[in-house]
This record gives C-alpha cells, structure tokens and sequence, in this order.
C-alpha cells in the first residue's frame, strides 16, 4: 500500500493558516509556487504564489510521516475536550476489537454529557463560535482575506480581465467569510459541519450553497469485489484529488473492520448507509429487519466516528405504489429495501416512526444527518415524478423535526435528470426542505453514457450545483457497469472536481476565479511549468505536453505541439500588444473610450473614419 | 492502417432507409437488435430494435469494402449531374497531381454553369426540395417516422415513464421532420447543409438548432507533428465515434496533399481554414498575406471539395484595441493573423474589403461559410467582453451579405465561457445574426481542467446546445498541451457526443430519448448485452462490465460487482413489482390515483389511515 502519497508536482506544497479567535489552529492549503518569469501586472493581483484547497490532511504534508499502521493525528481531540460536555464510556463494541487498534494508543468512545448539547447547530444557535467554524471559514476564503476585500473595493476589475460577480438562483456569496457568517449560516440550517466527536482525525469542512461546492466520493467492496487495503487506498487517492467527504458504502465482508481503518485514516468526514450493515446482520433478507437492529448499528457506527448518515426515513408506504409505472422502479439501495420491509409487513417505514429516537442518538455524537432519496428517479424517463416529489415533501417535514434535535440536516437528491429538469429539482428542494443543503447524485443529464457516466454526471452536476446545490456525489466511469477501481476513483473525482469549480466561479466566488486568473495568466505568458503546476492533476498535464515536447527548452517555449510555432495565437496576440503599445497606446485608449461611451459609433463608424483618425497614432 | 473500422458490438448492424421523394436515396443507420429476453411492454414502444444516427458512412457498412486508396464512392454525384446546372473544368491545381487520384478515375473539378443558382439556400428560397432535403428529414428522424406520430397522438406516455417535451429557449422543434421543414428552415437561414459539389462522397447532414446537435472533430497536423496517414486514421475514427463533420486544421507539411486524402475518404463534411494555408504560402508571416494569394487558395480548396470555409471577416482593424485590456488577448490563430496583418497595414481586413467576391467564389461550389470568431474569449476573465460582442454584431452584418449571394452561414462562438455568461451568447447571437446556426467551441467552464478540457468543454457545451446551439466543436483531452493522438479524438468525440445527445433529450426530440429510454428498459430488465450494445461506447462499457464478472453467465445476472447481488436495488425493486401486482394491483391503483387526484391527501393522511384503507388489498 502506497503508505505517502503526495502530489506529483515539485513546486507546490504544504502551508497552514492560523486561526485569530483559536490561534491554535492550523487550516491546511497547498501552495503553488510561480515561476518569476512573469513580468506583467498579473503579480499585483496575485503576488507569487497561488493557495489552494487542500483535502489530503497530513497525506498531504510531507513534512509529517503519517501511517496508516498508527492512524491520523486527533486535531479535533483538543478542541472537544476543552468544552468538558462530552464524556468517554464503555462502547457497544470493544475499542480494541479491531486489528487497526492494536497500533494505537486506546481511545474509548466518547458521547455527550446528560443535559448537554454538543452539535454545531446547537452552538450555532446559541450564538457561540467553535473552533470548526473559524477553521471553514479561513478555508473557504483559501487565506485571501485581505485580497478579496480588495478585489471588493477595486470592483473586482484587475489590470487584465474582469472577476465575475456571478449570479445563482438560491445562494448568496459573502464577500468575505468570517467565523460569524459561518456560525450564522449552521444556525439558520443553510450549512453544516459533519463532525462526529468520535472522528477526531477529520479536518473540519462546511457543506452549505454559500460556500465552495464540495463533492463526495464513494468507496466500499461489495460481496464480489475488494480486500480493506484497496478501500483505503481508494479513501488516500480520493483525498489526494480533492474529495471533500467519502461515503463507504461497504457492503461485503469485514464492514466494520474496513470501516475502522478508513475512519482513522480519514481527515476528511466519512458518511454511511448504516441500513446496509444492519441488513448483513440479519443475513441480507430485509424483511427480517428491525429497529432494534438498525439501533444497536448505528450507535456501532456513531461510537466509531461516522460523520453523516444517510437514512430512508422518506421513503412511506404510501408513496411505493407512486413507483410502480416508472422505467426503473426504485433504484436506489436503501429505497428499495425499505419499499420490501414496508410492503412485506404492511406497516410504515421504521426509520419513519421512530425518526426522534433515532435523532436522539445523532446530537448525542454530533452526527449529520444525509435525508436519503430512496425514490430519486433512476432514467430520465422517471425524473421529477410524482414519486421523487412526494418523498421531497416528507424530507421537509423530517429537517425540522432533525432541527428541534439539534441535528444537522442535508437533503440527497438525484440521480438522472434531463438539463432542463434540473433547476425545478434545485428550487423545489430549497423551498420544501427550507434552505438545508442539497447533496445530489450528479445528476445524470442522460442515460446512454455507460462507461463514461462520469462525463454525463459532470454536466448535470455542474448546473445543479450553479443553482446552489451543495455538495455533488461522484459518479465514476464504471457507474452502472461495476465497482470503481482506484483509477475509476482519481477519474470520477477530477471530473466532478471540475464541475464544483466551474459553479463556484458562476456563482462569483473570487477565490475560485483566482484560479483561474492564475492559469490563464500562466498560459497567456508561456509558462508551462505554472500551468501543469495550477492544473488539476499536474502529473497527467504535463505527461500529455511532453509527449510531443519533452526537452526542458521547451517548458519556455512560446507555442506548444498544438499549433507550432508560427500558428501560435497566443504568440501572435503578444506582437499585437507590443506593436499598440510600441504605437502610442495612449491615442488608442482614448479612441477606444471614446468608442465604448459611443457604442453606436463603434459599430457605424466606416473603417475609413477610423483609420483617418488613427493615422497620427501609428 | 487501420482500412476498415467496424464497431466493436456484434450485435448492431447497418440498415439503410429508402427516400419516397427520391427513391434511389439510402440513409444510413446503426440498428441495434435488443435481445429478445425482454417480456415487460417496452416492446410495444420500441419494437425489437433500436436505430441509431450513424456518421462512419461507408466505412460503418461490413457489406461494403472500401479502401483508403480507391477512397469513397461519389454518391452524390449523380444528383448534380441531374441538375444540370454545373460543368466540369480544368482546375488551378491539376486534379492528378495528388498521390491518392493515381489510384482514383479522373475526375475534374466542378463549379456552377453561368447564371445558375446551385446552392441548398438558392433550391430552398425557390420553393425546390433537394435528396439532400429529403436525406436529412429520414436521417433526423433516425427512421421513426410513424413511431414519432404515435408519440405525439399518445402525448408521449408509453407503458411506463414518460418522454419528455423539453424546453428550449431558442428553438421549436417540430413532431416529424420533413423534406418541406428541411426546405424551410434552410430557406430561411436557420439551417446548413454543408455540401461542395467537388465533396460528392459526403453524406448529407443538416446543422441548425430546430435538428438534432451536431458535433465537429478538428484534426491536422502541425509543423512539430503528425504524418498524411495519421491524419486519415483520426479523421476515420472520429467519424466512427461519430463526429458529424471534420475540419482540417493542418499548418504543417503537405497541406493540400493531406486534405486531398481527408476528402476522398471522408463520409462527413470537412471544414478548413483557408488562412491557414495561404499563410504557408506567403512563408508564414502575416503582414505578407495578399487578398491574391488568399483567393487563390479558396478556389483551389474549393475544387478539392471542402464543404465549409472558416473566414474571419470579422475582425476588423478597429475592434482590436479593444483586445488590451484582456487576461489572454486574441486567442483564435485566424484572428491573430488577420489582426497583425491589420495593424502591419494600418488597413482594414481584406477579409471584409472582399466578402462579396469571397461569396462569389463559394456560391459558385456551393461551399458553407463559418464566419470564425476571431475575438473569442481565450480565458473565462474575457468572457462576453465588448471585444467579442463587437465582432458578433460585425458577423451578423456578413451574415445578411452572404445570404444575399444564396450562401449558407453559420456563425462561430467562444470557447471560454462561465456558465452564467453562456445562455447570454447564445441570446445574442440569435439576435444578432438573424437565427443562423451557431458553431461554438466548448465552450470551456473553467480555465483550470489542463489534461482534462474535454469535460470542461462538455459542461458549457451541453448547456449552449440546450440554449439553441447547433454545433459543438470538441475539445480533447489534449487541448491548451499538444495536439490530439487517435484516443485523444476519440475521448473527445464521445464527450462532446455525450454533451449535443444531452442537449437533444432536454429540448424535446423524442427520437433522442427513445435511445434512453431503450437504455434503461434494459437495465431495467438486467439485459447485460443489450446495455453494451446501446453504449456509445459497446467496447468499454463490455470491458468495464467484464473486469469483474467476464463470464456469460453474468450477462443474464441480475444484478453487477457494483453492489453485489443482495444489495441490487433494481432487483429487489423488481420483487417490491411483482409484490405489488401479486397482492391486488388494482386495488393499489384506485387508492393510487384517488391520492394524486387529492394531493393535499397523500401528503397529509396519515399511514394509519393508509393501511386500515388498503389492508383488504393485501
């Protein structure tokens, strides 16, 4: 197992920002170093170096040796213990019962104090920042503070190009977030930290439509496939790309053992179907499940340090005959073994009736709550159907009822949705679930993809997360087809990484647009080491340059393969703007404003007028 | 080389579809016959077969042997010799002079007779419906014609789903398309269809935003690399993936012997970029460029065949200051040479001094002009700047010049687009140039996805097909880093096929989403073979399916590796069916439509209610 993985690029690394409310805390980035070359006005906006959002925890920082062997540093151990509301106790299942424990130092699962209340939203309500909330908020403005109210105040124009303001239909970007935006926005139920106190290891993130779009990626074997080293390393390589969460979805052997070595690896929070172990423990006939199964596994998984849960509990006896004239029926996992259980006993959904209980046992833990989609529809043919709706409304009513428990809520949708179904998806579950974030799958916008559905996941997750979904589930290559393999992992990962991105520069948010402010100034002046460096996989980028560029010379060059060196638009453009400004810009400009003020002369001027009044200037 | 490429799914075959205006037409399709295992009532929609748009001509047909040497049959040569209307000539090039003709019979070149009007535009404004007309209309209905009627008279509900009627915002498609709506949207400007008599081997296609989404492959070489023979092969395989047209960008050696073997092997219409060439000639600098040289290359591209030109006339001398104050400047290779020659003169573009005598010339083969974007965006901080707007507004000026002399237009976009600035180009362009068909690149929603661009470009590209776009020019994996290899055109081709199919679903065509909708009756039904089959992609998807389960017996499973099989949610789905039906279906179904019939109900009634209601149906 590859034990350190670490980015492929020379010239970016590891730097941390400190906290001013709690100073002892450290927000991870990585940082590009640019090459000094650049000698355009691009450096006053940016300064030298560009930092970016950084999911690998200490995988990421070699300056530390992290093992999977000893497990994560417990960042977050400090930060509980000194609010004295929680309290270790004997688990349901022995702490040292799993074969990764064996190479730590005990830890006994801690739960909070009789009388307390220990989750975010709670804090948030009563006002108090905690020190998650000033880490999200020093990592959502990527350490730019400073530059993003200058950026504010100069009206976002640097001396080349323009920053978006950007519009979105649901979300309202700050200009610059502070601990108390975050604070205010976990109160009001718009975002969420996941953050189980039994999950120490994670570096806090916040999921919410006014702030960056995050992606999660699924790992798990399933009963035909997988051994616990390819999760973990699955769970590494995922981090390494840029995976804000990871759900294991395991569903074969060994679940909680692969569960245990995932979670103490993990810096970012871990999400489950709990629904799936209880079904292994009543032998996967899910008329034989029952609460006090589903109780005991949760409680297993929360004593563990699971993050968020995904629970059916939408999907009623009443709404499965809404499925019954659909293309695909039910096609999520967790749905359909609902839908079995309901109709084999006649009676209503467990999760449903006893949907406080189980909101007692999440605040005790600080654990979120994933409102799972058991109807979402699974062809284009069933999208925004009757079905899928009607489960919507009841996911409403089950938020408020997580809210008057303290328990942070998000809303998953689908799934396969047409493009021009998407923003009915995005509205209807910002009204009907009030505001809690939306974390869809995809969605697909068509269904003939295989083999490439992270392609069609990507488009529909890209719009879906423009109109303010907030965290986008990746679909790999191998979706529909069989289990992802670490390669499927990277693929589907980079693919949605790039559809969160590209919503967060519609949505206006000028960290994200730094970027590529960045890249294209890179590329605009030749300097291709900046721009493998700034690319998303800096490994692949340059691979596919140097195939037919390989020598050192030509990381200077002032074309690529693409065009040669005569067909070289950038190159040409280059000797336009050194001839203008070798001609007298000064006379340009003052045309060219003339000629901006008067868009009707712009466009009416003969070409004759203009040239009789440039003549001087040239 | 590879001289015969043939899909690699065994069970898709060519058909043909005869004309009834025009008997002796045949339209080419892929049939897929769907294993017969499938018993629910899709049967009743589909039939036992699916077809599919097929852009490999000749190539995709196992009954027919072409070679590369002999190149492709004419057949479209009997249709101008009908009209009598054109004659042959000795050409400025001689037409032996090329290695391929020694192979070939002579042909000469062929332009109009004197005082003739011989363009699709000049037939569709007289009222004349062309084979070309009526091969479209078959093609764009992939030969549904009756099953399309039936759609619309059931209000396209099938047995279960339903298909969508879309929304766009720019365009209306019709219920069936035929040869009369072909003629009409040409007539009036709305539609191309790219066909130089000299090109009598292409297949008729039609672009315009009322057809289905097309999508261009740009090969070529470039001086640093490439050869004749690997050009052909990438031409070959991005119409066997299905690129509707290709465009030559050659810069390199050989030019026009390359784009002699392109043409004569090309099922599809081909695009160039005539400066390009005459830039070559004139020793490739710019300022030496003459309208002399430049005319002389249109009429010796014209007498090969290239069915549409890339002119960027309208980059004019006094829009480019207005190019200063950008990130990335002028990014198109066109634009930048025709700016550099501009300010060299201090002149206007002979581009837009000549446009009536370049239209002469292309009336007179009946070659498409493309009127390139020479001022398109290279960086999302230049999106819809006042740059490109300028330009846009110039376009439109040439638009109504060109169809003046009976040529067909189209008009060519950006490139680098946030998506919220995507549905504003398309606005304007809709506006500004008079409905022509809109040709963009991408556009890209981020500047930062380097080695992966393709995705980039697939996001903005579905999204401004959707918006009304025609036709989308790829982008491979390999962009802003070196020109494509043969898997790069591949990636790239199937992204974009991903991006036009997704945008054909959500404006309504309801032969696009027949494809799905046979997709997921076959997941559905867990018709493992079938699913390949109607992969755009049979081979990967089969292979992706294989890696973990490779034995037949895993092509009638129900269930895959992905979850196993007691976690397949379509399985129990299935049982959750048949459960339902085996208790009284029709019970289920009055409660059923009573509860949608009073929404107010379902939502509110509580599930006691419910089950002492239904418990006699159990």
């Amino acid at each position: 197992m590859n034990t350190h993985p670490t980015y492929p690029s020379c010239t970016s690394h590891r730097v941390y920002r400190h906290g001013k409310l709690f100073p002892t805390i450290r927000v991870p980035f990585r940082e590009v170093i640019l090459s000094p070359k650049g000698t355009s006005d691009q450096f006053h906006v940016l300064g030298n170096t560009i930092t970016l959002y950084d999911t690998s925890g200490p995988w990421g920082d070699p300056e530390l040796t992290p093992s999977i062997e000893r497990g994560l540093p417990p960042i977050r151990l400090p930060w509980i213990e000194r609010r004295q509301n929680t309290e270790e106790y004997n688990g349901i299942i022995p702490s040292n019962n799993s074969s990764i424990r064996k190479h730590q130092a005990p830890r006994k699962p801690r739960r909070k104090r009789h009388g307390t209340a220990i989750t975010q939203l709670a804090y948030a309500k009563r006002g108090i920042i905690t020190e998650e909330m000033e880490f999200v908020a020093i990592r959502e403005n990527l350490g730019y503070e400073e530059l993003l109210e200058h950026l504010a105040r100069n009206n976002y124009i640097p001396p080349y190009g323009r920053f978006h303001r950007g519009t979105s239909f649901t979300s309202q970007l700050p200009r610059v977030y502070t601990p108390e935006f975050v604070r205010d926005e976990i109160a009001k139920g718009q975002a969420i930290i996941p953050s189980n106190i039994n999950h120490p290891e994670a570096e806090p993130m916040i999921i919410g439509k006014n702030f960056l779009v995050k992606i999660n990626a699924n790992i798990g074997n399933s009963p035909l496939a997988s051994s616990i080293e390819e999760e973990v390393e699955k769970m590494l390589w995922a981090v390494l790309w840029g995976a804000d969460t990871v759900m294991d979805l395991s569903t074969g052997e060994n679940i909680h053992e692969t569960r245990e070595w995932i979670l103490r690896n993990s810096p970012v929070p871990i999400g489950t179907v709990p629904l799936y172990q209880a079904l292994e423990k009543v032998g996967g006939q899910p008329e034989d499940l029952t609460w006090d199964v589903y109780r005991e596994t949760l409680i297993e998984q929360a004593e563990q340090g699971v993050d968020y849960f995904t629970i059916h509990a939408g999907v009623l006896l009443r709404y499965i005959p809404l499925t019954e004239r659909r293309l695909c029926g039910i096609v999520s996992r967790g749905g359909s073994i609902m839908a079995k259980w309901c109709l084999a006993h006649h009676e209503e959904n467990f999760l449903y009736t006893h949907f406080d209980e189980i909101c007692e046992i999440l605040q005790t833990y600080d654990i979120c709550i994933s409102l799972g989609d058991g109807l979402r529809p699974g062809s284009i043919a069933d999208a925004n159907d009757e079905a899928q709706f009607a489960e919507l409304a009841t996911l409403g009513e089950l938020t408020k009822r997580a809210w008057d428990h303290d328990v942070q809520v998000m809303i998953e949708g689908p799934g396969h949705i047409p493009m021009h179904l998407i923003q009915e998806n995005m509205e209807r579950e910002t009204r009907t679930c009030f505001e809690a974030p939306f974390y869809t799958l995809g969605p697909l916008v068509t269904d003939i993809a295989a083999g490439y559905d992270h392609i069609a996941s990507a488009i529909g997750a890209a719009m879906i997360a423009w109109y303010g979904c907030s965290m986008l589930c990746y679909v790999t290559p191998k979706e529909h087809l069989g289990l992802p393999t670490k390669e499927d992992v990277k693929a589907g990962v980079i693919a949605h990484k790039i559809a969160a991105h590209a919503a967060d520069v519609a949505k206006g948010h000028p960290a994200a647009q730094l970027w590529d402010y960045a890249m294209s100034c890179a590329r605009s002046e030749f300097r291709w080491n900046d721009q493998f460096n700034l690319a998303l996989d800096p490994l692949t980028a340059r691979t596919y340059h140097d195939t037919t560029l390989p020598h050192d010379t030509a990381k200077v060059a002032h074309f690529c393969s693409m065009c040669g060196p005569k067909f070289c638009a950038m190159n040409i453009s280059d000797q336009v703007r050194s001839h203008t400004y070798a001609h007298s810009l000064t006379e340009y400009e003052t045309l060219k404003h003339g000629l901006i003020e008067h868009d009707e002369r712009l466009n009416n001027a003969s070409t004759d007028q203009y040239i009789h009044q440039t003549k001087g200037a040239l």
